[in-house]
């Protein structure tokens, strides 16, 4: 049996001669996370349950609905309790697709590569029509298309030239890259560019529902834009609308560069071009339903009514498996808790899991969640910014706290690809660093070293940073999460790597080990309105 | 109008001490054939039509007919003459695919990519059934299998793992690396291996055999193997057979590494998987039939009985377009000759091109068209040598020299993708290097500068070579072929670069033009046999 022990640890490199207390770190029970993490690892099972058995999970679509049953049936088995779906509003229809198939008829035939934007409609069977460019930037320009578009399938804009790949599509940091990434870049005022892009947001979700409504009545079979990427990627998110009541639109695909620009040349050269559609998709709701985040915890002792969070999103996008993004986060936040329930972990603090749903239209899931449990801004007033979803709206008005805001410590989040750990972003919270370092110290032989006071956004701990609690991501390797993965068809099992995602749990374990014990909670930095 | 002058250039840097006579370069007219290429080119058009309007062109297949057709044309509009299709011998039948669709029906509802193996058939409609995993090495596998194939759809092999792109995908060449190409390996001697090779070659020829018609016995539904390539690329050649009277099995498809390890996966965790398959494929042929190269030629005058060569490879796989392979280098063969009528080129000697057919699967065209017009080895007794493409034999007895053979003097091939020419590989001919480094010298402002010794490979100029007549193939920046492009789907007019394929069409020009008007043929280096 290994002698328990408490090893009080110095300061890190940056806090060298600094005045923070010393932070007390249970080097044994480190050592037994790392062992089950490393020796005993479930998380590949869990992460290949989630892309290959369940498959992608678009938000509200079933498949996320069988990945809310599976994960709080697992959090059960592992022993965690209050396992539960909790629900949110505001998020619209579920949508699935099963197949989609397009062929060139002319000039020649042959078959090409699309996939379908989620919320637009299926084709109802095989539909074959003369191709058309259409150029629709305002809603002036749907005059022109008045009467010409029944029977027809749409081209949304010009072939794109093909940008070279310069660079590794794999990149994962070395010293050089870390440390660059310890200088802080004081913000610029975004506020005249804030206004400007809250406006034009507002103006394209008006054009989006006019193109969808006219597009629909002028009766075009389907419309095809160019995938984001080049080298037969296929990146696309969604299109129609999720929303009961709005116009959906007609099928609309995303196809690969390669096809798409053959398509756009050969209507350049006025050559006659014919396709062949068959989109079998499907909205599985009539109504706007509401969301579903699962949670589920392992209860505290002496400070129970203390949390500490850990969490990813569980929803992803429709046409890959959903793998880097983000079964990667969820299979280590579960692996996480498995680990703290297999070494016996009897924390201070309650140690709380969140799989977050909706992160991909706005971080729905887990705002919705931090609005109910901790704090909100209260609605907006501003049409334009009740366009927004609540996450990107600007504070209005003084934060009200409830209850669980004081009893909140900190907020780890995953979702930032599948590759390994290399540290954590500070947030600017500059008093959580030094306490990083100590937590980080018996993972640097793993490659994890740097503490680092940049913001990192754009995912769920935002929910959480916005309304002054500490929310938390890690610095990842990139791997190929920006050239090939990324809302892509490729985002699937091989691009990950199971010793990564073994080190990520390892250290996700400990730091909310360690934040559940520590005597007190995670400092917090000013709240910008205070 | 511009000064005709004949400059006398010094040799260059390579052979600056060398004793070779000076090499005379006529500058007025590679400054107008640079003015034709750069200025006026038309290489574009035709690299769109053969890719885009034709699209790929398997040997023997109604597009390659068609490739056949229009550049004859596009040679006689140009006046070319003798513009005409040569037969040979030996190909087979032509086969052609419309569309390939594979859904996964279990263990859940999915679009899979994957395309047809040339040669072999199509499902005749739309089949589904279960996937088992067939491992078959040698004759005696078949045996266990038997009786169990019956509406099934096999996996061929297991899942591979990723392979991380750790180099850009793109490369160009710079100082350093034209630099690594001035050292020559002395080759090892390769006997004892040929043998072997020998041996293997014929097995596996069985084996294919032997396998194909059992497979189409025992009634199996289709076959899937992975991509060669990951990244969702399907790299893909043939399979079946393309010989009259020889079985040519089942429905066979290469599918994207991302989604055949997510079938090979399931059947490892004992999973059911199901598919539905429809591939509308055919062989366009009943009986084997000959392939056809498209050659002309401008007359030359004083020496007009006296030959130079240029040429490329027309056919290409099925599952792209043929853009870097090849129909880049048709594009730039077809252009030469253009800019040489247009500068109103009036060469001493003639000046042929050749567009062959079946390079990708032996360099059969190139090789026909050799023995039939210069020389060849007696037919080879050994049936194992009988097995092989006539152009990879070893040469059996004395190489049997037609009148034409004295009367030639240069070919130049182009085939290693659609990147800029750097120099040339002197394919071991030392006499002819001092020649290329004058003519190289006019386009080393446009990055062709390096003559190397080394020998390259693998292509039609080889044809020439193996039987002791200069044939020579360019430096080529690499660009994407070996990362993206080379036997691929991704293998499109998008990939290439306008720039490149001006630049070498200026150089072609110019090579075949100087050959042509030189005093004295190309020297040849010795036949081994001699």
């Amino acid at each position: 049996m290994i002698k328990r022990c408490l090893l009080v640890l110095g300061m890190g490199l940056a806090f060298a001669g600094n005045a923070a207390a010393a932070e007390q770190v249970d080097l044994d029970m480190v050592g037994r996370i790392r062992q089950e993490a490393f020796h005993r690892s479930q998380v590949m099972d869990t992460f290949s349950y989630l892309t290959e058995s369940i498959g992608p999970r678009l938000t509200n679509s079933p498949a996320m609905a069988r990945a809310n049953d599976w994960t709080r049936q697992k959090f059960g088995e592992w022993g965690l309790v209050d396992a539960h779906d909790e629900a949110f509003d505001g998020f619209g229809r579920g949508w699935e697709f099963d197949s989609a198939s397009v062929e060139m008829l002319e000039p020649r035939v042959t078959q090409l590569y699309a996939l379908p934007k989620a919320w637009t409609p299926g084709t109802k069977g095989t539909v074959e029509g003369e191709v058309i460019k259409v150029e629709i930037k305002k809603l002036a320009d749907l005059e022109k298309y008045k009467g010409k578009l029944r029977g027809k399938i749409l081209l949304l804009g010009d072939a794109r030239e093909y940008k070279r790949g310069t660079e590794p599509d794999s990149h994962r940091h070395d010293a050089t890259s870390l440390e660059g990434l310890q200088e802080f870049t004081i913000p610029k005022s975004m506020d005249k560019d804030r206004a400007k892009r809250l406006k034009e947001y507002a103006e394209r979700q008006e054009l989006t529902r006019a193109i969808n409504a006219f597009l629909a009545e002028e009766g075009a079979l389907a419309a095809i834009s160019i995938s984001g990427w080049d080298n037969g990627i296929i990146r696309v998110g969604g299109g129609g609308s999720r929303k009961a009541g709005e116009p959906v639109g007609i099928p609309e695909l995303a196809m690969i560069a390669e096809h798409y620009n053959q398509l756009a040349r050969a209507l350049e050269r006025k050559q006659p071009v014919k396709l062949r559609v068959n989109v079998d998709a499907r909205f599985t709701d009539e109504t706007d339903q509401p969301g579903h985040n699962t949670v589920a915890e392992i209860r505290g002792s002496s400070k129970a009514d203390e949390i500490v969070m850990l969490g990813a999103h569980m929803d992803s996008w429709h046409t890959g498996t959903g793998a880097a993004d983000n079964a990667a986060g969820v299979a280590v936040m579960m692996e996480a808790m498995r680990i703290l329930k297999a070494v016996g972990a009897k924390p201070r603090r309650t140690i709380r899991v969140a799989l977050w749903s909706g992160e991909e239209q706005g971080l729905i899931g887990s705002q919705a969640y931090v609005a109910k449990h901790f704090a909100h801004y209260p609605e907006p007033t501003d049409p334009a910014q009740k366009a927004l979803p609540a996450s990107l709206r600007e504070p209005t008005g003084p934060l009200r706290k409830l209850r669980d805001y004081e009893k909140f410590s900190v907020y780890f989040n995953m979702d930032n690809g599948s590759g390994r750990f290399r540290g954590i972003y500070a947030q600017e919270n500059i008093a959580a660093m030094p306490i990083f370092e100590a937590w980080l110290k018996p993972f640097n032989d793993v490659g994890a070293t740097s503490v680092v006071t940049r913001n990192t956004g754009s995912t769920d701990h935002i929910s959480f940073d916005r309304v002054g609690l500490p929310g938390f991501q890690f610095i990842q390797d990139r791997l190929d999460y920006f050239s090939n993965v990324h809302h892509s068809n490729l985002d699937t099992w091989d691009h990950a790597e199971a010793e990564d995602l073994k080190q990520a749990a390892a250290i996700v374990a400990s730091f909310v080990y360690n934040a559940a014990m520590r005597e007190e909670k995670m400092p917090r930095k000013p709240l910008l309105e205070d």
